[in-house]
C-alpha cells in the first residue's frame, strides 16, 4: 500500500476540518484507494490548540519548517491564509518536489501563474480546488471536465457575505446594515468584511477562474471592482417590479474575439435566469461553453466540511497520481478590455424634482451620448416633490454613461447622486 | 508525443459531433496535452456514411471486428446504443486490454458492474461520461469531486424530452399529447418516444448514478418506474396554487441507515426548489452530501455538442493516464426498499359528486390506514356536480395510500379513478 506523509499547516475552521476527516476517514481512503494517508506532521503558530485537537507532541510544531525542510513530506496542506509566509511555504515545498494543496485565494490571485510554473519545473503538483467555491467541483470541472471545450464565459455568484446580504435586503425589505449585521450575527459575515462587500474576494477567485477558463493570467488592478454597500432596498424593490434581480456577478467572458472583459459588480439579472434564485450564502457559477451549451453549478461556497472535503479530493487526486491541474487552456485571450469600453444595459435611478421638462433635459444629454432608452418609469410624487425616475438603457459604451451622469448630476433640478447599476443578459 | 490510436464505431449524432471535434482540435490537442488523437479506424454499418462524412476509405469499415480485433487501437469508442452487438464490442475489447469510452446507459444500466470488472481484470479503463447528462461532468464529480464525501441522496431530472413536455405544459397550459406533438416538432422528442416519457431512459440513468454513489448495482426491475403519461394539466394547474410543480425526478436517496430508495415518477416539489426552474430539455442533478451539503449540476443532458464534448473529455483522462473510474465507493448500503414500504408525501385529487357527506367517507377511509392530512381543498362546483378535491398528506406508506385509494375508488360518489402523485420535500 502507497503511504502519503501529510504536512498540515494551519489548524483554523478548514485546517482542523481537514485533520478530522482524514482521521475519521483514514480507513476507509485505505480500503477504497490503497492509499493510506498519514499525518506526518502538523503546524500551528498557536501550541495551545496540540493539546485542544488531542495531537501527539510527536507530531506537532510551530515551525513551519519543520515541514518545509522535511525530506519525508509528500504533501503539503497550507491553510493559514493570507500572503506571508504562506508564499513562502508553498514556493519551497514545490522547490523540494513536494506537492501542495491550498485554499489560499489571495495568493493565488497574486502568484497562480508562476506557482504553477515553480511546480511544473519540480514535476510537483499544486492543487487547490478548496480556494473558489467550496465544495463545487468548479475547478476540476474547467480543468478536466471541459476540457475539450472552448469557454465563452464564466459569471459567478463567488462570495457568500455579499450574497447573503442581498438576499436578506430583498427577503426583508432591509437596508444594508440591517443585513450586514444579521450576517455577522450568524457567522456568514467577518468582523471585518470589507473584502467580502467591497468585492476584492469575488476578484480574486475571478482571476483564478478566468485563468483557468481563459489561459490568460490576470492582475487584480486589471480586474474592474465595485462592492455591494451602495445598494438600497429601494432598487432592489424597483428591480423587482421590472422582474429584476440584484447579485453581486464576478463576469470574465470574451468579447470581440481576443479581448477578455473581467469586473466584479452590482448586477441586475432577470428574475427568470437560474442564478436569480441562488440565496443567502449559497454560491454558483455559470458558463457557458462552445460545445456544452450553458452549464450551472451551485452549492455552498464556504464551510468547513465543504471545503475541507475539497482540499480531500485534492489529495486523493494526488495520491492517484492524476496529472497536475492543466493550466495550458491558452485561448485566444491577447488583452483585457478597459471598463470604459465595456458595453453593457443599464439600470439608472435619477432624484429629480418633479418639474415639467425635466425628463427632456435628461432625455437630452442622453441622447448626445446615444444612449438609447429601453424603459421610463417615474415614481409616485413625494410631498418633498422629488422623485425617482427609473430608466433602463439598451447597450451602451461604460463611458458614455459615465459621462452623460456626470453632466446630468450637475442639473440643478437632479437631487443627490444618480444610482446606476449595470444589467447583463446572460 | 504520444499518439493515441482510436477506433470510432457508430457514425449517428454523437459519433459524427466527436469525428468533427476531434478533426477540428486534433492541433491544438496537441498543443495543449502533448497527445495526438490519431482516428485510426471507423466503422459504420451504413457505408454510405463513409463518402457523406468525407472518411478515407483507408480507414473506414462496415465490421466492427476489424476495430475490434486491432492490435494497433488503443481506444475504442462505441457509439452505436442498444445492447447487441455493442455489449460484445465493449467486453472484447476490454479483454484485449483497450479502454473504451461508451455514451451506453442502456447497456450500462443492465451490465456497469460486470464490465468494470472485466475493465479491471485486464488493466484497461471503461469511462462513460457522456451516457448521463449530456455535458454536465456529474459522472467525474461523482466519483472525483465528491470523492471524500459519503453520498446522501441523488436526485435528478435526467430525461429532457420528459422535462421539455411538462415545462411546455405548465406554460402553455395544453395537454400531454400536444405537448409531446409539439416535442416531436422541434426534435426534442423520438418518432417512438415511449423509452423517454414512461421514464425508463431516466431509470437507465439512474442506475449508473446510483451505482457511482453508493457503490450498490442496481438491476432495472428493483427500480419503481411511472412515467408522465397520466399527467393532466389540471393536475399542473391545482399544483401550481399550492406553490408546487411538477418533475420527473429519478431519485435515489438512503433511508434507514443501509437501505437504498430507487424510483422514478412524477413528482411535486415546491416553486422555490433549485430543481423546480429547470425547464425544457435542461437536465439537472441535485447531491445532497454528508460533507458538501447541497449541490446542483445544470447543464444541457443531450445535444451532438454537449454530449461528443463528454466523450472527449473521457478521452483526454484516459490519455493522461489518469485513474479509472472508481466504482469502489462501496457504503454501508444492503439492499433496496421495496416501493410498499416508501414513506412519502402525496398529493390526491378525488373526483367526487358534490353531496354532503362525501368528505367524511373518505377521510374515515384514509384514517383508518393512519394517513394523515396536511390540507384539504374543494374546487368550484362544476355543472356536472362532479367537482375535483384535491389533498396534501403528510408522511405515508406508499403500500397505505395504495389500500386506502383502492377503496375509495370503489365508492360511488367517487367519479374516475383517483389521481395520486408523490410529493418530495428535497
Amino acid at each position: 500500500m502507497k503511504k502519503i506523509n501529510i504536512g498540515l499547516i494551519g489548524l483554523g475552521t478548514i485546517g482542523s476540518g481537514v485533520l478530522k476527516i482524514l482521521s475519521q476517514k483514514r480507513k476507509s481512503f485505505k480500503k477504497k484507494y490503497d492509499v493510506d494517508f498519514n499525518m506526518a506532521k502538523i503546524c500551528d503558530k498557536n501550541p495551545k490548540l496540540r493539546s485542544k485537537l488531542n495531537i501527539s507532541p510527536r507530531i506537532f510544531t510551530t515551525k513551519y519548517q519543520d515541514i518545509v525542510n522535511s525530506k519525508d513530506i509528500d504533501v503539503v496542506i497550507e491553510l493559514i491564509g493570507g500572503i506571508n509566509p504562506a508564499k513562502d511555504i508553498i514556493l519551497r515545498s514545490l522547490e523540494s518536489g513536494k506537492s501542495v494543496i491550498t485554499a489560499n485565494k489571495a495568493l493565488l490571485a497574486q502568484d497562480l501563474s508562476s506557482m504553477l510554473a515553480v511546480a511544473h519545473k519540480n514535476k510537483s503538483q499544486l492543487r487547490f480546488e478548496a480556494s473558489v467555491c467550496g465544495g463545487i467541483p468548479i475547478i476540476k470541472s474547467l480543468t478536466e471536465g471541459l476540457v475539450a471545450d472552448r469557454i465563452e464565459s464564466v459569471v459567478g455568484i463567488i462570495n457568500g457575505t455579499s450574497n447573503y446580504i442581498l438576499s436578506e435586503m430583498a427577503e426583508q425589505d432591509c437596508s444594508f446594515f440591517e443585513a450586514l449585521s444579521e450576517a455577522k450575527k450568524r457567522g456568514f459575515a467577518e468582523r471585518n468584511p470589507s473584502l467580502d462587500i467591497k468585492g476584492f474576494d469575488s476578484a480574486h477567485k475571478l482571476s483564478i477562474l478566468a485563468f483557468l477558463a481563459f489561459g490568460k493570467y490576470i492582475l487584480q488592478k486589471d480586474i474592474y471592482v465595485k462592492g455591494i454597500e451602495e445598494i438600497s432596498p429601494l432598487d432592489i424593490k424597483y428591480a423587482k417590479e421590472l422582474g429584476l434581480v440584484i447579485k453581486l456577478l464576478a463576469i470574465a467572458k470574451k468579447s470581440d474575439g481576443d479581448i477578455l472583459e473581467v469586473r466584479v459588480h452590482p448586477t441586475l439579472i432577470s428574475e427568470e435566469h437560474p442564478l436569480a434564485s441562488v440565496n443567502g450564502i449559497f454560491n454558483a457559477v455559470y458558463i457557458k461553453g462552445e460545445l456544452v451549451g450553458d452549464l450551472l453549478f451551485f452549492g455552498q461556497g464556504a464551510g468547513q466540511l465543504p471545503t475541507a472535503s475539497a482540499v480531500i479530493s485534492d489529495l486523493i487526486d494526488i495520491a492517484s497520481q492524476k496529472r497536475p491541474i492543466d493550466f495550458s487552456q491558452k485561448g485566444l485571450i491577447k488583452k483585457i478590455k478597459r471598463m470604459d469600453d465595456i458595453r453593457s444595459k443599464y439600470y439608472i435611478r435619477f432624484m429629480v424634482i418633479d418639474k415639467p421638462g425635466v425628463l427632456a433635459k435628461i432625455s437630452g444629454i442622453l441622447a448626445k451620448r446615444k444612449i438609447s432608452i429601453a424603459s421610463v418609469t417615474q415614481k409616485e410624487r413625494s410631498r418633498a416633490k422629488v422623485v425617482p425616475v427609473i430608466m433602463l438603457t439598451h447597450d451602451v459604451r461604460e463611458k458614455d454613461i459615465r459621462l452623460a451622469l456626470e453632466a446630468i448630476d450637475k442639473l440643478a433640478m437632479v437631487k443627490k447622486n444618480t444610482v446606476v447599476i449595470h444589467r447583463e443578459e446572460l
